[in-house]
């Protein structure tokens, strides 16, 4: 039995009409000798509508309730979309998180799938050809309906494509597939053919909003080959994979960005043991996700400095946390910038290549802009800027490691 | 522990304000040191909202997805008003059909509820309060939701309360309680304080509206007293029990009626056996729900009249059914109207009183009214006549029976 996963979002069940097109690429599956897994999101703004109405009854609705609020959402699509099915005598029928059951753990609101039981689907197919599967959702072992936060129905499909063996996994999206960069920035950004697991989790979590992260992380745990590919064409996408000798001979594969950044730094803190874990600590504790940490190496052997940045809408807050134990710690200054953005060049080929960030500074330096912080992990080098800089920055970087022709 | 079921419907939580009339019965409920189980219906309009949905998606919607949809309407008042009752600091917590479960049958649309776990509620009640439910969906042993048609809430609440040892049930509707007949017709009508499930049954039957059917013969069986009362007052409402003596010793309890009827009559049909089943057979086959039959005694040896009424509006359907086996059973003439109503007199008192038809009749008479044909149960006379008479037939009964006094 060949099975084939589909998973179509929001803006793609829209309405009657789109529903039709997603129908059309069900039949092109059935044609093709599949079994076919559809999973689909709530129709584009339900699960706001949902969100405003829990808002609207209550000042903090709580959190189970809230859960089993939402995925009505994802029952309405789903019983939709199966109707239209039956309508072209397709043999098809919806499943709810609980019916297969997806069990996850009781983090309402952001749960986390412990296990599916493919049983159910395997039993089902003996009597059906499509399965149209609830994403974003899943229960507890008490049968309290849970939600995997916001994207989480690329999740359920990658999870789903796991438990039935690692099939094939097509994400549908707006997009063609996954750029080397934004082409809205850069008009010569290429679509990739292919892209490594790692790769991809760099692009994601700088905003490439492509693939949900935790999507790309059940992918890549799982081993589940993942197409990125669009509602509204027939290109074929760009594949998610195992990482291969042809990705590893290129050295960056991808430009990421992200604009959404302020930077806070602390200067003239005590250099002692403990210390970051004593800022840190009252800021993750009040909900500030920070992104970038760079401590500088004490010049004077007494006092060092402390930056990082931090979500735009958060500044605030976190300033305010920081007056709170500037006099506890001992700290001189509290600076501030919220003009700056992070670019990004990110490539699985880095690993085995010297000389990338001494290209990327080279390359920006040329153009006279200034770095402002600098972090590099294994396979990616991050870069923060002047935010004026940010459009300039990313053709530059794409120019430079030339990224301005098709890679697949 | 004591135990108290809730029943409230779509006018009573359509939306928040109302809802929060609501919680103030689920305080006074916990005050009176009762464990609650409150069972809902969708908003008002929610339900259609959603069925109008399904028509837009398909010409003949699949029943089973059918059910899926439409079962979102009552998840979406129980998880609101779960919040807004947590709020008010209340330990209370949603409950689907599933997750009892609620078993049913698979008729979906119209499903019969097969079992309920009590267990599950017990359980329940160690760690909260409330237990809102609900209403109107169960599901199948494979863990498919259905429905259990409309006005299905009133029996879920009523089944519930007979899982959990026959408990009161409370059904609050926009009404005061039960009349003696429709106030809108006779202005003299009074609320009873107490009605048999018999006389109950014989009263929804006619169209009284204020319980399903269903639910007062789930209540019947299980012993179930159910309260109707209104969400809008404190009014103790009229509570639907076991026959007691005070009942017996009132000959008629309530005045009924039913204007849409129409009347077919079959003249000249021929008296063999078997010739009844020749005739509604086809009728009951195609869907056509007939009300009053009544044949008369063949005075000529050979043929007879059969006479029966229907709903208006499957009048011309159950004519062209009359045409179509006319002349193989050998019918003279089909003769209609459809300008007629029904009124009826009930009361469980009939069965140990004679004369009640006598004086039925008599009062009729005296004010000029047609009786165009009869017909009696055990706790009921059924009269049909001219409907431009209705409303003056109505005020002439429930005054001949003396209930323009509280009969309480």
């Amino acid at each position: 039995m060949k099975i084939l996963v589909q998973k179509f979002g929001g803006t793609s069940v829209a309405n009657l009409e789109c529903m039709k097109k997603v129908r059309e690429k069900v039949i092109a599956g059935l044609e093709n000798g599949y079994k076919m897994v559809i999973i689909l999101s709530a129709r584009a703004g339900d699960t706001n509508k949902l969100l405003a109405l829990a808002d609207e009854w209550s000042a903090t609705p709580d959190p189970a309730e809230c859960d089993a609020l939402v995925a009505t959402g994802e029952q309405v699509s789903i019983t939709l979309f199966s109707m239209l099915l039956k309508d072209a005598g397709i043999k098809a029928r919806s499943m709810l998180g609980f019916q297969l059951p997806i069990i996850t753990d009781d983090t309402f609101g952001q749960a986390r799938i412990r296990s599916i039981d493919s049983d159910a689907m395997i039993t089902a197919f003996k009597d059906y050809d499509v399965l149209v599967i609830a994403g974003f959702q899943g229960c507890t072992e008490n049968k309290r309906i849970t939600t995997l936060g916001r994207g989480g129905s690329d999740t359920s499909a990658v999870a789903v494509a796991a438990a039935l063996g690692s099939v094939e996994c097509e994400i549908y999206t707006d997009v063609e597939g996954v750029y080397t960069t934004d082409p809205n920035l850069c008009s010569s950004a290429q679509k990739m053919t292919k892209i490594s697991y790692d790769e991809m989790l760099e692009m994601a979590s700088m905003g490439a909003k492509v693939l949900h992260i935790r999507s790309v992380e059940f992918a890549k745990k799982y081993k589940v080959p993942v197409r990125v590919r669009s509602t509204f064409s027939d290109n074929p996408g760009t594949l998610v994979t195992q990482e291969d000798s042809t990705m590893e001979a290129v050295l960056v594969s991808g430009i990421a960005y992200d604009k959404d950044q302020s930077r806070v730094t602390l200067r003239g803190v005590p250099d002692k043991p403990g210390i970051a874990a004593t800022i840190f600590g009252p800021l993750s504790e009040r909900g500030v996700l920070v992104d970038m940490i760079i401590q500088n190496v004490s010049l004077d052997g007494d006092t060092t400095d402390m930056t990082f940045t931090i979500s735009r809408k958060e500044l605030d807050k976190a300033l305010a946390i920081c007056e709170d134990i500037r006099h506890d710690i001992g700290i001189e200054e509290i600076l501030h910038d919220d003009n700056v953005a992070k670019v990004s060049a990110i490539g699985v080929g880095m690993r085995n290549h010297s000389g990338v960030a001494a290209r990327a500074f080279a390359a920006l330096q040329q153009e006279g802009i200034n770095i402002m912080m600098i972090s590099t992990s294994e396979i990616k080098i991050t870069i923060l800027i002047q935010e004026k800089y940010l459009e300039l920055a990313v053709r530059i970087l794409h120019d430079a490691f030339g990224l301005d022709w098709d890679i697949g």
